[in-house]
């Protein structure tokens, strides 16, 4: 919203039901900032300034909206104007609008829309979820290659209203075989009688519509494009990708990578959208799973009991002890995930990682060690023996410089081994590497303990 | 690279010098291909294909080299050819590159590039890492406002090869101050006489030169657009962000975010282009603050001796309770922290996050706290008391119960403090997390344990 200071105005005129007020208030906004002004009102509301749009704008605005906004909406609207409302909505979002109402009112929609229409919905909605198909629009520009480029232009000036963008056109045959791409700038820039044929791009990078949506995304990125056309299994193009639909893939998997990291499942609304219940059961298994593998921590803890009671002060510096090794962890596993999301690893730079991870494994060890072994040396000496307390401060050193290459090594090493398992490399979250950590660590550090001290 | 079965071919053509097949090959590809391709060449080489390519090809090319390799070919190259390669450059990665370059080179080649490229250069290097200013590009297309929209697509043509992008065009006064902008599609939708400035925005969206870039990032994404005006002080047209720069200032917060979730400082580079030591520097630093830290739970445990020396049960549970409250409020922390991002949450909104957590934080700490209770009540018992196991697990099941209500009520409020105070909320990394958990768990723990146990 670039105005805030607008909000209050809104409100009077909405509450006043002025419709030149309002008519004129949302003449000349992006319909961005028409949509965020309307997310605050009520559906009642919302649903009668929409009314008092043109069919296009109505629909631009519309495809803004939360989308439980639009639901609630759309709920209210009659069939006809919902229909009505459709038919200019982008092809991408009123697919995924439908999607979301009823089988009911999907039916009773789809009785009103024109054949074409229906199908195009329809196909829309048949890709799964995560696919490219279900991130792409089919509202794309085409222009015969025999046309010259003068004619292309005016077609292209013709369609531009329903077309999510005419910047980029792709040239088909008659089976809709995907032949080319022509970019409205080399349009321009060819002279006016030249035909689309001599100009366009034969070769033209593209996407199938089974490839998964972040691959989708990145070849976009790579390419510098605006769009990118997406064919199906013959080659036959079914729809274009976007720039922003783009934008909007890497967001969402940017964010289902923090979750994973922090031993949270994907979701499938924002934080504040989705149910507690879901919130819940995604939480739940992660921290289930976690628990039970801390039993192992229990278990290597009763094992050493005799040691720990004939020299307690060795219990201080547990938790000092593994979870330096797991925050270590946490840091070489993020570094690999990361690198391995963004393409930069593959598990065949393994060698690479683990030689160089071992050397800061002892680098970083050796540091903390030191400061462990300093910490070690002013411990409350009570309750120690006479001359053990260097004994124990060396046991603190050597146990934090091999828990903390231990768990560098885990940590970097166990996504490498994910990503070539098949797995997602994502589920290396950083409680699950501490508590790998955490079981290693204990073993480490009493064993450790028994060599030097007992 | 979209055939990689090319890439021994290519290295036969420069072993052997082959021009005309190197011509042959390169022509028609992508210029992100071409330098795919060429990122596994040794620099001579490259420098050799590149100096077959003509002016504007070449530099198209070399705006996709890795940028190490861009470095090692300009050193190679002499100043007349590089200042040659420079012009043609888009103006945003030329500035790049010549900030890579020693200070002695940049001399020498500013002495050969005229003066309105010198300047340019020069001012688009002068913003600060992480403004709107250092992303943003100066080759721009620019309109008069008294022009026919014929003629504006006239002279769009003309300039269409030297700037980033004709699709959007502005529109300004005699003083570069932003006046409109207008779109190539309705330049084109409009009839051939009408004027720009009756078809162009007034109020458009743009960002200021010294915005954050995550900022004007977000608000192209928010509006969908190609291209975002970015203007100095004084309201003058200084450049544009263009959607595939902030694609890369997208992919890169998230990284950064990604990094700081997981103890590591930002990185400059990527993690194989990041050298040991800046890794070392960077991971040190957490470690170490995180490690000192740690003392507390040191400081903790060695108040609770005589606790555990009367009942040594106690220690074989300090990892498995301490590191579920640490795994929940990681999970909290990951939740609010990437909604925080996003701009779903706000720190307006800590009550409502400050309920519905605890209600989580219950909910799971009872489910795992009875969990918890079970596993204690199997505990080895050769060392427990007769009749003290019951006590025990009723110590655990509760000790589980409320840590994991502190740790997800600490993960979850922190952001939202640090973002209320200014800081990055991202700071709240999940190893800081589980460190605030560790020492809290512990006091809570053998508060417990004293009520019910001793």
């Amino acid at each position: 919203m670039r105005n805030p200071l607008l909000a209050p105005d809104l409100r009077e005129f909405v509450a006043e039901r002025d419709e030149a007020g309002l008519r004129d208030f949302f003449s000349g906004h992006h319909p961005a900032d028409s949509a965020e002004l309307l997310d605050d009102l009520e559906a009642a509301d919302v649903q009668f300034v929409l009314g008092l749009l043109a069919g296009r704008e109505r629909a631009a605005v519309f495809d803004y909206l939360d989308k439980p906004l639009q639901e609630q909406v759309a709920e209210r609207m009659d069939d006809h104007d919902l229909a009505a409302l459709i038919t200019y909505m982008s092809h991408d979002e009123r697919a995924d609008l439908m999607s979301r109402l009823t089988v009911e009112r999907t039916d009773h929609i789809f009785q009103l829309l024109a054949k074409a229409e229906r199908e195009d919905i329809r196909r829309l909605q048949s890709y799964p979820e995560g696919s490219t198909g279900a991130v792409m629009t089919s509202d794309y520009a085409i222009v015969p290659a025999d046309e010259t480029a003068a004619a292309a232009i005016e077609r292209l000036r013709h369609v531009a209203p329903d077309r999510e963008t005419i910047y980029y056109c792709y040239v088909v045959d008659e089976d809709r075989h995907l032949k080319g791409f022509v970019s409205l700038k080399n349009l321009i820039i060819a002279p006016a009688h030249r035909r689309v044929a001599d100009i366009m791009q034969r070769d033209c990078v593209y996407a199938k519509v089974n490839d998964d949506r972040e691959a989708t995304a990145e070849k976009l990125a790579e390419y510098d494009l605006l769009a990118l056309p997406v064919v199906d299994e013959q080659h036959r193009l079914v729809g274009i990708v976007t720039h922003d639909d783009v934008i909007d893939v890497i967001v969402d998997e940017a964010t289902e990578d923090v979750h994973r990291m922090g031993g949270v499942g994907p979701l499938e609304h924002t934080y504040l959208e989705s149910s507690f219940r879901q919130l819940w059961l995604n939480r739940a298994l992660w921290l289930s799973i976690l628990f039970v593998a801390g039993f192992l921590t229990t278990w290597a803890l009763a094992e050493f009991e005799d040691d720990f009671n004939k020299m307690p002060a060795l219990v201080f510096f547990i938790p000092l002890i593994i979870s330096a090794g797991g925050n270590c962890g946490s840091q070489s596993a993020t570094l690999i995930m990361r690198a391995l999301a963004l393409g930069e690893l593959t598990p065949k730079d393994w060698f690479r990682v683990f030689s160089r991870e071992t050397l800061m494994g002892l680098s970083l060890g050796f540091g903390l060690g030191a400061v462990g072994f300093l910490r070690a040396l002013i411990t409350p000496t009570e309750n120690i023996p006479e001359g053990m307390l260097i004994k124990l401060a060396l046991t603190i050193g050597l146990a934090v410089s091999a828990v903390v290459l231990a768990g560098n090594l885990v940590g970097a090493l166990m996504p490498l081994l994910l990503k070539r398992l098949g797995f997602d490399p994502a589920l290396m979250s950083n409680p699950f590497v501490a508590s790998l950590v955490d079981v290693t660590g204990i073993i480490v550090y009493f064993a450790i303990a028994q060599a030097i001290l007992l």
